[in-house]
């Protein structure tokens, strides 16, 4: 039998649904291993990862790290702060370093947009991108896709409406891309400001209202502000993006039906997202969490080449 | 057979003397444990253990790492620079989501006194104390009543002074909980500027005379002085601190007896203690330091429900 | 059968042939163990390492991090900032309390000159030196007469260069032991200001002349410029010390005859080595870190007495 197989995950633009289909298949069954007492399989027994952080993380950081150390892999980190890099090397000299000493996968955040794709013709590891700049965050979407599958059962045919900042994230673009491979219908929403000219071309309908956006569609995935954007002077102000753009209960209610509320965290209580929606008895955020470790353990079981991923 | 079993490890401050004689016993096994020439034990295997600390540390921080490595468990760490911390998010955010990613146990050091007792009604996971502001330290007092009971076969009946800067120090507060429990009798010495009005009410006697302090107890510990207390006006210098409050040797010997001398360390020696004290030959400061990480694998194998914590 | 043992590895300055010899034919073992699909062997079970970093590194940590898990060792690491370092303890206390957590190796990079030796007779761990200040860095050494013994076959006899700013180097003393000790012949190359007057009390000549260095050597061992070294008035302008002193293509191409090119890394391209040098496809740069890794495993396993190293 073959299966869809892949080297990298740079991004999810040009990704097939049924390389898409296969990993969150795939994350579905590592969350079945993620609820035996003991959560660990050896899969990736003797694998070599390193987490290249270019850029601060949290969640992201310690989520892949968690993932490895679920499949075994041996797992080293690196983050920028005290590194060569501030001895001016180039980021090809450090990971070419990196693969010199045998790393099977390099998980890399950079905050330079591409900056794996630029990587990935260049050495023998395989990358998984996890965030670069502007452009991709690929295991986010990933477990965003498999949140709302599991909810829903599927993702084809799902209206859902990516809500904010556009323009700056990585989210909403990995998401806009595997949404539509998937078959679901995007919908974004955001200050005019905030959203890029030219994306209707990806076969997307823009928004600012957000009531007219929340009757519309099942799932709404909120969006981080990041709130140096009001000194940019992208939005006149906090408040008023709140008040305007803000997930609220009360505009929830106003949609008058269920309506899944994902976000990437971390969370800006009270800005982009209140606290009685994030915290209500249905949300899915944390859940949103549980399923990113599932999701990373599929992608570097099938990165990493093994057919039998879960054992 | 039932035991004293416990769920997390906030303070001493109400902890039975039942349950830490249990830490304690425990604890004696698993310095055993690490005497053999492969000092590990499959206790937690499978089990996830995240160190958070939002304060700086090295000798807490590598002493429960090492407790959780020779456990066989899973450990991810995670500082506060270089987290979304730093993003704005909330302590229960950053935790929530640490927790959606199935960590049992979380140990955490947090500037804010009662942080770790905010978190524990609101998650899943299991919290140690690794130190929280100016209020508790519960693993350096159990690590210190470790070494006293080595040392005399016994803690209760003890006399123990706690020297130093009472006020601000978390040491001495563990310390004071644990030993009153225990049946130790508890002398403060230090500057009155430093040592809180109230504390009498605690069941112990305040001195400010060392010589008289040493002239009655059996055990000294000596806190750390925090440099900075001298600029917020607490002391009008060091070197008065250092002639008033300072162990020397000399004053050691004025006593005429032994006398166990405790410090946790770091020390700022030639201020609150003489390195001809620290370095003597009978000195257990290192000792400290050893039983550190017996009573750290202690507390998480207790915490772990782990009925028989040693193998 | 009795074989070459060492305790500690502070330097090569006084470190038999006999030694070297040991390590590099273990390296070579480790190698293979290195290509193999499961690049991991038991020999440190149960033995724990701490990397204290006392200076920003990336790659010398990760190889010794990843050296000491391809070993199973059990590893804690530890970088300066946020440790206990910044709050005025001695780096005798420092170590000593690493000590006291029965920690067997402590591999450290201290930034002054000197430091491990001053901790080897005073603690019980064993001391593997990863640099210190501007005195010596043995195991980048040991990588660099690895990478050249595995190209010629052989150390002794070898003509080589070493090629920068020899005053302030450690790889360059370190090498300048090491070489002398296996029998090379070693010439330093690189502007007066940046040689130490008393070098040639050492059995080495020196020369400022790259040309004539290439003519005569088999290898060239291009050391990193600091860059401020210009500031500090050692440099009248980096342009002339690439003028001078850097490795062109055209340079090497004058020699006429094969050199081989080693650099320690990170290297400032275009300053004290041009890309296609660096990049040429007989290029061993990156060969010298797959190596380090190996070199660490052997110096680990040699220094933790396992007699048998490789499985």
């Amino acid at each position: 039998m073959t299966s869809p197989s892949f080297k990298h995950l740079l991004g999810l633009d040009g990704v097939s649904r049924e390389v898409i289909v296969r990993i969150l298949d795939t994350a579905d069954e590592f969350a079945k291993v993620l609820d035996r007492s003991i959560p660990k399989v050896p899969t990736l027994r003797g694998v070599t990862v390193a987490n290249i952080f270019f850029e601060a993380s949290t969640r992201t950081r310690v989520s892949f790290e968690l993932a490895e150390k679920r499949l075994s892999a041996d797992v080293v980190n690196f983050a920028v702060s005290g590194s060569s890099v501030s001895k001016g090397e180039t980021l090809l000299d450090t990971v070419r370093n990196i693969e010199a000493m045998r790393i099977d996968i390099v998980v890399m955040r950079h905050y330079a947009s591409g900056a794996p794709h630029f990587l990935k013709d260049r050495i023998k590891s395989k990358v998984v991108n996890a965030g670069d700049g502007q452009h991709e965050h690929p295991t986010q979407a990933l477990l965003d896709m498999m949140t709302m599958r599991r909810h829903f059962g599927r993702v084809e045919g799902l209206k859902v409406v990516i809500l904010g900042d556009i323009t700056h994230s990585r989210v909403a673009r990995s998401n806009l891309y595997g949404l539509k491979t998937m078959g679901a219908e995007v919908l974004l929403c955001g200050p005019s400001t905030l959203i890029p000219y030219d994306v209707q071309s990806l076969g997307v309908n823009v928004t600012t209202s957000l009531d007219e956006a929340l009757k519309w569609c099942d799932a709404v995935n909120v969006l981080r502000l990041q709130l140096e954007r009001q000194k940019q002077g992208y939005l006149p102000s906090l408040r008023e993006y709140q008040t305007q753009f803000g997930l609220t209960r009360k505009r929830l209610e106003k949609a008058d039906k269920p309506i899944m509320v994902l976000h990437p965290g971390p969370m800006n209580r009270g800005v982009e997202i209140d606290s009685d929606v994030a915290d209500a008895p249905g949300s899915t955020i944390l859940q949103q969490v549980t399923f990113g470790v599932a999701v990373r353990m599929a992608v570097l079981a099938l990165i990493a080449g093994k057919e039998e991923v879960v054992e």
